[in-house]
């Protein structure tokens, strides 16, 4: 990747947050007013807090200028906490960062939606199946294989930018010549408004304002995918995305404080597209500005679709996830990964009902635990490692893990009874399934592994002890039927006569209801020349399953030598439609199930495509 | 059976009816009157129509006598049919009849809910919610083993036939001696009320009444069930459930003209709640006569579930139902025909909002047009096997198949609007799939069937000819793939060497995204010694499957020759916890299925069970 269309890939995430971070600090602030007159002390505070925010964000960048100069193969959050602090805090991580892309999805496409909403109010009502739509189309998209390509995300990322510079610039000269358009601020009720200006409800607005950071980490990730020199580029990346955001930030919080933009008590519409309005009125413009903002915001969403199976990918590597997760590149794990990212953000969605305010709280913290602890590894990697320089990137690490760790706590306190909490209980269970699935895989590893004496020693090990028995249940002496008996003799090396001394016997068996029917069965196998035996099973209460475990069960009890062992060899009918296999594969998957558990017995499938 | 146990099994669904023939052929009288009023005049025609049932009634049994002297092992309509008529009939009785057995559930729980509601109005409301529960209890009843055990009908039929011949016998004393209770007729007006009295209303009264005579065929269903004589047993029993029925009915039907009884507009109380009040007021025997009814109407809905799968069971021995229905014994099939039973039977609770009314047009057409090919198939065979007295059999079948037919054509007609024709367009549907069943097994058959010369010439059945390759995927060197590995060398009988030049060719595969990874298990497997090859593939976009297949492909490409059989030994662990199979058989599932479709490749699953 270039920088552009790294800027586009990796930055979007983050960028699209200056669609609601203003509004954010806004929402806060202005519940410490009473009625409309009293509106404008407090919201005068969104400026300070804004250059508050974007403080930290230029901290936080600069401190993950250290992280992509030393995991240039990428270094997430999981990644570095995992390698400098150990299993749990890279574990704790790893699960602030799963919450972290389901959230994502769910705050993007409501805030994509609100961006639509308010310009049309009319479809306010459906913002719901709305956001859920969108989910469901960006899920089908991934899973048919749209994957991020450059130029896809190119465009609207510097639509977005030119869109929204150009109405910050206009803006800038509306006020300087003091031209805005007439504004009035929406009408209604605060929810819980007319609390007192305490620092307490100063931490909750820059708590909600710090959902800005979001986003950062991806370019951190995303370093493999740049040209080389990749550090180089990532990190410069790193900071135009940084500087970009800043002054959108910047931009938009100063202009609202000086147009007086109030934030819609109903939440119809968003507090940029009251800006918008003023700045540009409600022509093509308006609309370019809602528009690019959707765009740019459903691709933030599409990047968690990318992400979360990266590090599902990297987790169950390390044990933590279904094996099978692994293998990103797979279609199940790709689509059950989606899948599982999918329908928590819908859930998410439903519940909060589309609105970005309400899923705040619980987007941030995690956040900031994810950056706390990365930062804090990489201060005990400088330490450790002593590379060049090591005293200033310690520094900057250590500087950058304290203001994480401090809002951290800042978000977690002020934002915990309005649903941090959800995520401060959720993150230890999470944590506590990802031990639980790694200690299973540690004790069968454990159980599973050879050392190298026992290696032939062990009886059930060596070729040279095993003896075999194969059963082939069979509904009638057909071309499948024979074709299992011929696969079992030659497979075996038997072929013109059953050798009864010899290390497998094959045994054929038929199942019936009707002893006349199994007689006539045999005499025809026994004319037809078949040299394998075949055994009548009579089941007088019509069932296929239960006679055949039976025979097993004797057959076992004739040879309680651990060294014998069982296969079940299944001539199966694959039919040319897949409608009839309905018609077709109900006993065999049955038998399949019924043998599962049994120990010592394998179970073949050999099959016969039928043509028509 | 006995022929009393015999009676309570086989005649419940049939003497049920009497809980609601009566108020059926009322509802449609009572369409002939305007107001409170005119309502005496119209309603005096339940009896002679009761009169006319009763004496269809007494055609049929007398025509089914010749059906049981003729299948002393079963005569249903659908073996009649197909044995005599041939393949079509036997399919339409044989439709016809599963549809039948679903209405039967839906139509006598309906009615059972009915005496209870009639009992208690308060539980009007939640009808379909009580017939739903119903239906769900004795679906898990059923489910979890519960059959038809003779003592367990026998005591609700006994107790319904005291109480129901005390009620009238009770109410005739009270019709000589003049001393019924006072009754006064529900209130409410009938949707559809102030019709005239044509020919076509007293038919659809006539064909309403006739529901009457469902259930008839399950006597000469069950005749192996008998003790000998089974035929003349269940000729007694078949009579013995006419006489009974017909007693009730004709009794039912005087009481309530002569009481003046008008069934409810609202269908809250039923006609036999209304008589027991009038006739021994609401005290303990009102209610010993409502919960008999309850309860005799669930096991007549019962006997369904034992019809459904025995049906099923022998019309998929023909071949028009997927095979793994004839093993009525096991779980599968029964669990299957059960759940479709129960889930079709709930379905039409809720559309129908749980009324008989609604029901019956659909109910009783499925069982004329099977009455009819039933007996006409009888008549066929006298005609064909000229058993002694043929003549005498066959007028009498004549009759019945005419009696039969004329009404299957007035119910067909008079309920056609009503839902006669779902039942109408249904019945070809159901045949038109079970005929597609039967040729597709039909053609798997013939391009299955072995000629005696074919047997040994054909290569792909000839063991002298098959050659094998055996690919081990494996996911680590441990004693899961050592177990497989030693299973495929032994069953092939190479020990010690792998031998090239032989019949089977082992080759381990191990897919990889890190070729490090790779070569150090290679490493550490030619160190072990194992002697068998081991093939690292890598997989650069971190799939499993395709790498695997595409090995496969090249396989094939260097052994064009048809005769080689590959197996793929799938090593499969299996945990001691079932939901630790989730962290385990993903990655097995995925090959199986990806197997599935590929011609002349076995699959092959090992189990290692891990003990922890």
């Amino acid at each position: 990747l270039t920088k552009i269309k790294g800027l586009a890939v990796f930055a979007s995430d983050n960028i699209s947050s200056s669609a609601y971070a203003t509004e954010e600090i806004m929402r806060v602030l202005v519940l410490a007013s009473v009625g409309a007159l009293a509106l404008t002390m407090p919201l005068t505070l969104t400026m300070p807090l804004t250059l508050a925010i974007v403080a930290m964000l230029a901290i936080v960048v600069t401190s993950y200028q250290q992280t992509i100069r030393a995991y240039p193969s990428g270094g997430g959050s999981y990644i570095v906490a995992s390698d400098n602090l150990g299993v749990l805090p890279g574990l704790i991580a790893g699960s602030a960062l799963l919450i972290d892309y389901v959230l994502t999805v769910a705050v993007s496409i409501s805030a994509g939606i609100a961006a639509i909403t308010s310009a049309f109010p009319v479809l306010y009502p459906e913002r719901v199946l709305l956001a859920v739509g969108a989910i469901v189309i960006l899920t089908l998209g991934n899973l048919r294989g749209i994957r991020e390509s450059g130029t896809m995300f190119a465009a609207p990322c510097y639509i977005y930018l030119f869109a929204i510079f150009g109405l910050l610039a206009f803006g800038l000269f509306r006020w300087a010549t003091g031209t805005f358009l007439p504004y009035t601020p929406p009408e209604g009720e605060f929810h819980g408004a007319g609390q007192a200006l305490t620092l307490f409800l100063i931490l909750r607005a820059f708590s909600s304002g710090s959902v800005a950071l979001t986003g950062t980490e991806a370019v951190s990730n995303g370093i493999p995918a740049f040209k080389p020199p990749e550090s180089r580029n990532a990190g410069i990346v790193l900071i135009l995305m940084g500087t970009f955001f800043g002054s959108i930030f910047l931009g938009m919080s100063f202009l609202a404080n000086q147009i007086g933009i109030v934030p819609d008590p109903t939440e119809v519409e968003t507090v940029v597209s009251q800006l918008a309005r003023t700045v540009v009125g409600t022509g093509w413009y308006y609309y370019l500005v809602q528009f690019s903002t959707t765009l740019l915001l459903i691709l933030a969403a599409n990047t968690s679709f990318a992400d979360f199976p990266r590090l599902a990918s990297i987790m169950a590597k390390d044990g933590y996830l279904p094996r099978h997760f692994s293998f990103r590149g797979e279609r199940l794990a790709f689509t059950s990964g989606i899948g599982v990212l999918a329908a928590l953000a819908i859930f998410l969605v439903i519940i909060f009902q589309g609105s970005v305010t309400n899923l705040i709280p619980l987007y941030t913290v995690g956040v900031f635990v994810a950056f706390t602890l990365s930062q804090s590894g990489m201060v005990r990697r400088s330490w450790r490692l002593r590379p060049p320089r090591w005293r200033v990137s310690m520094t900057i690490n250590a500087i950058g893990a304290t203001a994480t760790g401090v809002v951290a706590v800042v978000v977690g306190v002020t934002k915990f009874a309005l649903g941090a909490w959800m995520v401060l209980v959720l993150m230890p269970m999470i944590v506590f399934v990802l031990l639980g699935i790694r200690r299973h895989y540690g004790r069968a590893q454990r159980e599973l592994a050879v050392s190298d004496e026992e290696m032939f020693t062990r009886p059930d090990l060596n070729p040279e002890q095993l003896h075999h028995v194969i059963i082939i249940p069979l509904a009638d002496l057909n071309r499948a039927a024979l074709r299992a008996v011929a696969y079992a003799q030659s497979l075996t090396g038997q072929s013109a006569h059953p050798d009864e001394e010899g290390r497998a016997r094959i045994v054929a068996v038929h199942v019936t209801d009707d002893i006349h029917d199994g007689e006539a069965l045999k005499e025809r196998w026994v004319r037809a020349g078949v040299e394998v035996d075949l055994v009548i099973l009579e089941s007088p209460y019509r069932t296929l399953v239960s006679p055949l475990l039976r025979y097993l069960d004797a057959l076992e009890r004739q040879q309680p030598d651990a060294t014998v062992h069982v296969t079940v060899l299944l001539p199966e009918y694959l039919p040319a439609h897949w409608w009839e296999h309905l018609l077709h594969t109900q006993t065999a998957l049955q038998l399949k199930g019924a043998l599962l558990f049994r120990p010592r017995t394998a179970v073949t499938s050999v099959p016969y495509h039928l043509r028509d």
